[in-house]
């Protein structure tokens, strides 16, 4: 019998109002065996049936909910159906050459991403439940999506929130990891092995897309640029000359094979350098460029560092503002989700206001919509990306 | 002499921040004669010089600031120069076949709005120190920008919290005011003369644009269509059947022309209907639709009747999340200021938690990148668009 578990009466559960997250601390008692990873039932305090999902005692959110239909199982149909649903929606909103195909909890696949680089699939499960159905889910991707080849970054840290180990490697027959896209005419290597997270942050594709009109025959500095992606986009886009920094060697050795793919070599270089320091020292020479682009990764992953982050967004939103010509543009993102909407705006405000000039807001973005937003799981909105024309 | 006004000690004096406005109650005293409409120069309370600007002890709001430096003349040269500045950027941000050419604050031009239709602009001035300008506005516009006509439509109501007439008509030549203009690949008929505000809400070209994906071979619903332009929008994208609602006859006939310009009188019918009636008619006798648009008036203009809006939006919200498909989409949009994004995520929050459905976020857009938001003028932002999934 599948072990039903009731929770405490209290405002906010966040269950009750859409969420697939139950915490521990919600729950009350349960009725009947689990081993963690099964399937098991929710109910409030007072019996109403809330959702069916997987339990892992060793996590603080102890049960996330797949299913509010007590009928439905948690099989391969269940799978398919949901996978279906997601690939119906990125065919509507998106280019879907590559692709987030599953975006967890937003897909209501809690702990599950998948992402799609032309023919090859990169999963990443973040729970114990979710790698129980992992040998059905390759087959679906095999058998529905045509895929050729499946790796799994199962690698991220939060894993070991689970009490899980880390894990990555091939899921099919091996084959070559370093796949080739094309993304807003952009042609990208990705190291779906050894990449970050999955490879490549497909997120900002609609966002890199939107310099494309303030780029044209203009000077741009594109920070943090990891695989160079908005420094490539102001290439093709027409830049005149683009410099993407990145602190890591290896990323500027990575961006110049890619600016090579492009023939974008001659108008598009890669230096290595620590942004905070080289950000400083060229506004300080009065160094200035048409358009600054600040795509740091998150400063901050949970509550407990957020004043440091801001600190941090304050300081390079400083510089950078500092170093863009008058009327020239300053293209500036946070991909924290605890820098909320009105931190970041707050945090980019004062910036301005130190460096002493005003910021026109030419237009305001999120996440690209094969990374939706669910309203009713704050979680899932973390990208906020602004350009300003900087007065 | 120029008069010199000097302003009272107080913390969060906009004009102190880059905002262009001082109201009568910051001013503490002035030195010299004026006249209303004379260029005055303001200073803080300790003779820090803030800027120069138009006075009118007429409005609340005294002086409007048009330059913070001493030396710059307010003449041809300078609104020469400002009006340079509003294009080149236009220029890089935006389609200019028709378009806001000069959103008043945000451009340095506080009381001036100039839009162009194809080769017709309409000027709306909005303060009389405005008003004084608007034959050196008009001659600039024939010599740099090629005008062929201009139309004065300074009949908005707020003109009269300056103590001036409302006014329309011709700045030059008599010329046909129904104008033909292209925006997204859809013709429209424009109505300078008579249609509201300056003929066209040019604000929503790329949100209305954002709808094509979504829009395929879908049966949608546009509620306040006014003049039909995300009804023509998703019929241009190739929906399967479009239906525009307004509660005025003379908007309906207006949308049926327009329809008829574009060839899609048989997909993109229009009805007349009250749409706060009708949308709870349809939701109660179970219709549905493939996507729902709302694109209201703004239901309040002044922080008074922010309460009663807020239902309005909350109600129109509710019936139209109801009459979408499952997995179909809503469009819901509001460009009144004072409901501000917080109110209105708020809003549509309770208003999907009361549908019993939930909302994935697809895509938040702003107005277009020509009516610039300026940070430091809050009245700017008032545009708020966004495209949900419905669950």
């Amino acid at each position: 019998m599948t072990c039903k578990f009731y929770l405490i009466k209290r405002k906010n559960i966040l269950a009750e109002n859409g969420h697939s997250w139950i915490f521990s601390n919600e729950i009350d008692g349960y009725d009947g065996e689990y081993t963690n990873g099964d399937i098991v039932e929710s109910y409030t305090y007072d019996g109403k049936f809330l959702g069916k999902g997987y339990i892992n005692d060793q996590s603080q959110i102890a049960i996330r909910l797949l299913t509010r239909d007590i009928d439905e199982e948690i099989n391969r149909d269940f799978f398919k159906k949901k996978l279906n649903n997601a690939w119906e929606y990125r065919k509507k909103v998106i280019d879907t050459s590559s692709c987030r195909f599953v975006f967890g909890e937003a897909d209501f696949l809690p702990g599950l991403i998948i992402d799609k680089f032309e023919d090859y699939y990169v999963i990443q499960s973040l729970a114990l439940g979710i790698d129980k159905y992992k040998d059905i889910i390759v087959d679906l991707l095999v058998s529905d999506y045509g895929a050729k080849g499946i790796y799994e970054r199962s690698d991220a840290r939060v894993r070991e929130k689970e009490g899980l180990a880390l894990t990555k490697g091939f899921l099919t027959e091996p084959f070559n990891t370093m796949v080739q896209i094309i993304e807003n005419g952009v042609k990208y290597y990705v190291d779906i092995a050894d990449g970050q997270k999955t490879g490549f942050f497909l997120d900002q594709k609609e966002n890199r897309k939107s310099i494309h009109k303030i780029v044209k025959d203009a000077e741009v500095l594109d920070c943090f640029t990891h695989t160079g992606s908005f420094a490539l986009n102001a290439g093709i886009a027409g830049a005149k000359s683009v410099l993407g920094i990145d602190i890591s060697e290896h990323a500027v050795e990575f961006c110049r094979k890619n600016a090579e793919l492009n023939g974008l070599s001659h108008r598009v270089k890669f230096e290595c350098h620590n942004a905070f320091d080289i950000l400083r020292e060229w506004s300080d020479e009065g160094k200035t460029y048409d358009v600054v682009i600040l795509d740091p990764p998150a400063f901050t992953k949970s509550r407990d560092t957020i004043k440091s982050a801001k600190r941090g967004y304050k300081e390079i939103n400083l510089r950078g503002i500092k170093l863009v010509k008058e009327n020239g543009y300053l293209v500036t993102c946070s991909c924290s989700h605890f820098m909320n909407p009105e931190l970041f705006k707050e945090t980019i405000s004062a910036a301005a206001k130190d460096a002493g000039r005003l910021l026109r807001q030419v237009e305001f973005r999120t996440q690209a919509p094969d990374h939706p937003i669910l309203w009713t799981s704050d979680e899932s909105y973390y990208l906020k990306f602004y350009i300003f024309q900087v007065i």
